[in-house]
């Protein structure tokens, strides 16, 4: 029997990533590829000392609860983006999801009937393409370089499509690591006010820092005005740990309704046992998150630094990258005409594992392009992973020297 | 500002069950409208013991997850299936989701397109229809009596309609409380096999079972053969707690993995914390499942028959309504003619709430029809509810005799 599957679930690929853990499984090899945290970072006793809290609040604790997320959670929440990102939100005005990948699902689904334009920066989060190409959403790519999105083509792209929202992981993206400048910032507020155009901010990374420099979020930059048309999403999948899959949204309350009511039909609600363990790890008596935050980018900046050291060998002379400032990933580009599933191939031989670049694209792919992972694998682990790297790297551009 | 939310988010209407909970908000109100368990039997030292076990396991197992669900969960609950209900499926044909709402959500979202044609027991699932709702499908439903779908209207629609699927809820369904006979369930799955057409079995309420009487799952009934036309749903919120959010859906793998690509776009995978809790609750060194499962039927069937009881005065004997033989309701019908939304109004005043049956069908609704929870509130709670509740309807048709 065929069994006929939707025109959307059959138009969406499989993700790059689950493809090259395929490849990789049962190999001994060092993996660059996922966006996975340093597991042995995460505060375990911190976790089960909260449950233990959330156990003695008696079972009640573990009936359904609010689509929207826990009460008090909520209310933590707000409090903690207003005096951490001058982020102001009422609990209303924010709602709880199953990690911010749900966000991006729930926002779409709220927001976008079939056809209509979504503007993303190229390249952008692979995984948000994907809920788009679920919506069969036009997605549509807008000119964006070290900085941000550049406003003239932006301007441009607003006017000509009417697009329903731009979204943008502005700060440490996802897979360049780039930081938006303030004045991009700032272009891209007053350009979709003047269109009346929604922004969805996507910021997993932003607690993830490695310098004293601050770009204010979008959100901070709109402030809490009537009429918002800056939604927030972030989660703690990146300072606590991704097996509680805790993300939030921040928006206008009509748009948070509307996002209840597609959560409700999706999922009815998120894990009560993960908000309510979060819930207790912001009362400052049981953790201090930002202590965690603190020492975690310390941890990632250290083997960032590692990773650039590598980068910086010889071999990799005719590359281009940049020194990221937070978050997880380097992005690398190879000389033109060089195409980086290839060297893929290459780098699985000798062992070691990163993404190509070119699922990161909306429209044509940059093919010379890779992103690189470091925030997972400890710096002993990382020189060894990019020696076989820089092996592979040097093998390949031997035999394509004179391309 | 006049935000643009999508048509799908716009014709989704939020849930009967919410409305009344908001009426109800702020006063002391014995409700018998959701359709929550009994969380003083909610087995809160298995879950923390469990706990303690996941946390001794190290960080990773509060890393990133699959998309499908954690191994050790879906193996336990494949062995589980087979002995239990005869399902038979191997961990690679089970995916775990937030609930078994997100089954029906991520089947719906990877087989339905536009249009497509669902068929419906009627009335069924409230927030099924939401779902069905969401992905623009065309529910069309198919004459229901009390020993299930009728054969013959069932087999006229799907050659009418060469639908995507049929929905049903066979055993203790929400929220007629029926068991569909064994003959209409071979006689679905034969029909549903002629016109090569998927059957999503919905299965939240079998275990909460008050005789030994035992009908075959559909699923069961099928058997593990190829070309499978059966995906079976069900979840750990009505057996252990709801607040740990974990359902299941069984299908053919070429099915499971269309779903993994749905619910990788949609939140990834489902908290791990809660799987690894549910996992280590599958053994038996660490719970009696079955036990508790067996004990908390007994605790049901005391309600159902508080309630049973209450309902035998004879101010309902104008009512219909049949003793439930497992699950959380009873569905009453009132005289034809007279509207359930009514008699909530009237009902709250008195300080009790109940779900109007309206928002149950698919089609033009029985007005005259109430869901009535028997699950969540003690006998002695359920006694007094009852009488707020006889009197209410007292009043009510005291209003309306004559009419």
């Amino acid at each position: 029997m065929q069994y006929s599957f939707s025109k959307r679930i059959q138009s969406v690929e499989s993700s790059a990533v689950r493809d090259i853990l395929k490849l990789t499984q049962g190999k001994s090899i060092i993996s660059f590829a996922g966006g996975l945290p340093a597991e042995e970072w995460f505060p375990v006793d911190a976790i089960r000392n909260a449950s233990e809290r959330v156990f003695r609040q008696g079972p009640q604790a573990l009936q359904y609860g609010l689509t929207e997320g826990t009460l008090s959670l909520r209310e933590r929440l707000a409090v903690r983006l207003g005096s951490q990102r001058n982020i102001q939100a009422e609990a209303d005005e924010l709602l709880i999801t199953s990690g911010s990948q749900q966000a991006i699902d729930l926002f779409t689904r709220a927001m976008l009937d079939p056809g209509d334009v979504v503007l993303v920066e190229n390249p952008t989060y692979l995984a948000c393409l994907q809920v788009l190409g679920m919506y069969n959403a036009r997605v549509i790519p807008v000119e964006s370089d070290d900085n941000g999105m550049v406003p003239e083509d932006l301007a441009a792209k607003l006017k000509q499509h009417q697009p329903k929202f731009v979204y943008v992981v502005p700060t440490f993206g996802n897979p360049t690591g780039r930081v938006w400048s303030l004045e991009r910032r700032e272009a891209l507020l007053r350009l979709c006010r003047e269109h009346e155009v929604l922004i969805l901010e996507d910021d997993p990374y932003g607690d993830l820092r490695f310098t004293s420099d601050r770009v204010p979020n979008i959100a901070a930059l709109e402030g809490r005005t009537d009429d918002r048309i800056v939604a927030y999403t972030s989660t703690f999948s990146k300072t606590v740990a991704p097996g509680l899959r805790t993300g939030w949204i921040v928006a206008d309350e009509r748009i948070i309704r509307m996002i209840a009511r597609a959560k409700q039909s999706s999922d009815l609600h998120s894990s009560v046992l993960d908000q309510l363990i979060l819930s207790e790890m912001l009362l400052p008596e049981v953790f201090n998150l930002d202590d965690h935050i603190h020492k975690l980018s310390a941890v990632y900046k250290e083997r960032m630094e590692t990773m650039a050291t590598e980068l910086q060998k010889d071999m990799w002379r005719d590359t281009k990258w940049n020194t990221p400032q937070g978050g997880m990933f380097f992005w690398v580009e190879l000389p033109e005409g060089l195409d980086a599933q290839t060297l893929l191939k290459c780098a699985v031989e000798k062992g070691v594992a990163f993404v190509p670049g070119t699922s990161f694209y909306a429209g044509e792919p940059k093919r010379n392009t890779m992103r690189l992972n470091f925030s997972f694998a400890q710096p002993e682990t990382i020189r060894t992973g990019m020696e076989r790297l820089t092996e592979a790297v040097s093998e390949f551009f031997g035999r394509y020297s004179g391309v």
